[in-house]
């Protein structure tokens, strides 16, 4: 590619939530190539000397910053950004926590906990939760989205048709994002890198961690996209699968209570099984177990089931 | 095991709906295994001579047979019934079908449609769909369960906290299922095999298909379970998973509506990629495509995926 170009972002060149009217601190052309430096979600609020005091006095003002907004020359309305997941270069430091009010049994985990990992940022081998777990990593950016047509500010929690904290596992090295543009320009932005993460993220937070990434930034002009979609190069759950599940269920006519059945049951069972606290079962099913959809068509009652990696006890 | 015993039980002790009256046709002992030989969700009504006139004309009173009851001697309220699914004997024909009134997107697809396969029931080699599509195969049953408390009788179709129409695609050979039971000697049915099925089964039917199975009932004293739970031995999608996947998403504050959302996408990029018509792209999603959520806390809009494995047009 004779003309692409790449470019270096460094993290300090961030905002909060989305606004259009942001000024984009660069422009690319299609095709070409950026490395960026994200910030962990709390804003380097939190530190591997971090307590859990820490958690209860985070600022959200400074919740997941993001870097960008990035102008993808000749992108408007109805075009769709490509977005192609290159390597990571993360940290060895990350963060999971229970932060009050927030994530799927909120009512049931009412005081803040924190965990500090400390991983192999080289190697990339299994992080240790405790002396006889450990979560195999595959990092990825939880945030990665376009500006909305809408102006004004809008938060960044919720993710939306354009994108933002999708938080899906998936969006790792290789992983091809196409996002519909809204915007003149696109105006791209990316943060929340996780050094691993289940589908649910059930407690609300993975391992958040610092990490460098890069991507390539294309155009795919008139795509008429309405929501965002992927395509990954290969397995996804390679990294978790080799040892199969335990899988607990919840069944019900409503899938947010047949999820908190089946995360309830999976929690009761690490207690029972591998005497973890209940809070701390709770944030390593977060890190590493799956919501899956088993049935949604068997009227009234639908099938969700929560899949957890036996080879973290291995 | 010197004291278990095999049993074999043919397709005519078949029964519709849970019914905690219904006599048993066998007692085994715990640790004794059993061959069961299940008739299709049809109960033979679709043949591989039916075409889409049969699926309109189909009698739902006889919806899902299951093989059973068979009584656990010994299992009392609060114990679990453990079930080791072993060897899968396929018959080599399934149907799919759309269902008026059933599946996923039943506003969208009113008019039935029906899709017979013809499969390697030896070999058991990814069954064609199309010349283009293949889909590989995973035998399981999607109906395992005890009778309920509950007196009378109760529909099979939605599966309950006792299991039954469960459609979880992961109860193939070699999985455990833990079932709570509620009434003494458990009572426990089986039927509804699949040769295939996706997370979701959006549709509303799998690959349908008649088989023969063989499985191993145990009992767990004490066990208080509140729903299913289950372990599988190994990973549980690399039938699918070699060639990655494309996926679909919907976000919102609603997980069904988040859900039709992702699969219609799927449905759109199947017709536009592959040609497909709409109605078949969607039985073909529901047979081996599977529905995620990605994530269930970033208030107040959730991330359902829908992984379609490209492996099937490979």
């Amino acid at each position: 590619m004779p003309n692409s170009t790449r470019h270096t972002i460094h993290r300090h060149h961030h905002h909060f939530g989305w606004d259009n009217a942001i000024p984009p601190i660069l422009t690319v052309a299609p095709g070409d190539t950026v490395s960026i430096d994200c910030r962990d979600s709390s804003d380097g609020q939190l530190t591997p000397t971090s307590t859990v005091a820490d958690v209860a006095a985070l600022d959200f003002g400074r919740i997941n910053p993001v870097v960008g907004p990035i102008r993808i020359d000749g992108a408007e309305p109805g075009d769709a950004i490509m977005v192609t997941i290159g390597d990571f270069t993360p940290s060895g430091f990350g963060w999971t926590a229970n932060i009050p009010g927030f994530g799927l049994l909120a009512d049931q985990f009412i005081e803040p906990a924190l965990k500090i990992w400390s991983y192999d940022r080289v190697a990339m081998t299994p992080a240790a939760f405790s002396s006889s777990a450990r979560v195999p990593l595959k990092p990825f950016a939880g945030t990665i989205g376009l500006a909305l047509a809408e102006p004004g500010l809008h938060s960044i929690v919720p993710p939306r048709r354009t994108g933002g904290n999708l938080d899906i596992r998936d969006l790792s090295t290789g992983a091809v994002l196409y996002l519909p543009v809204e915007v003149a320009g696109g105006l791209f932005s990316i943060g929340d890198t996780h050094a691993a993460q289940g589908d649910g993220e059930i407690c609300g937070t993975a391992i958040e961690s610092p990490m460098a990434l890069t991507l390539k930034l294309d155009l795919v002009k008139g795509a008429n996209l309405a929501t965002p979609r992927f395509t990954t190069p290969g397995p996804v759950t390679r990294h978790l699968d080799a040892d199969g599940y335990e899988a607990t269920t919840g069944i019900g006519p409503d899938l947010i209570a047949a999820a908190r059945e089946a995360v309830s049951r999976m929690i009761d069972l690490l207690v029972r099984d591998h005497g973890l606290a209940a809070v701390d079962a709770y944030m390593l099913c977060s890190v590493c177990g799956d919501l899956r959809i088993s049935e949604i068509v068997d009227v009234p009652n639908w099938t969700v089931s929560f899949y957890f990696p036996r080879i973290v006890f291995r």
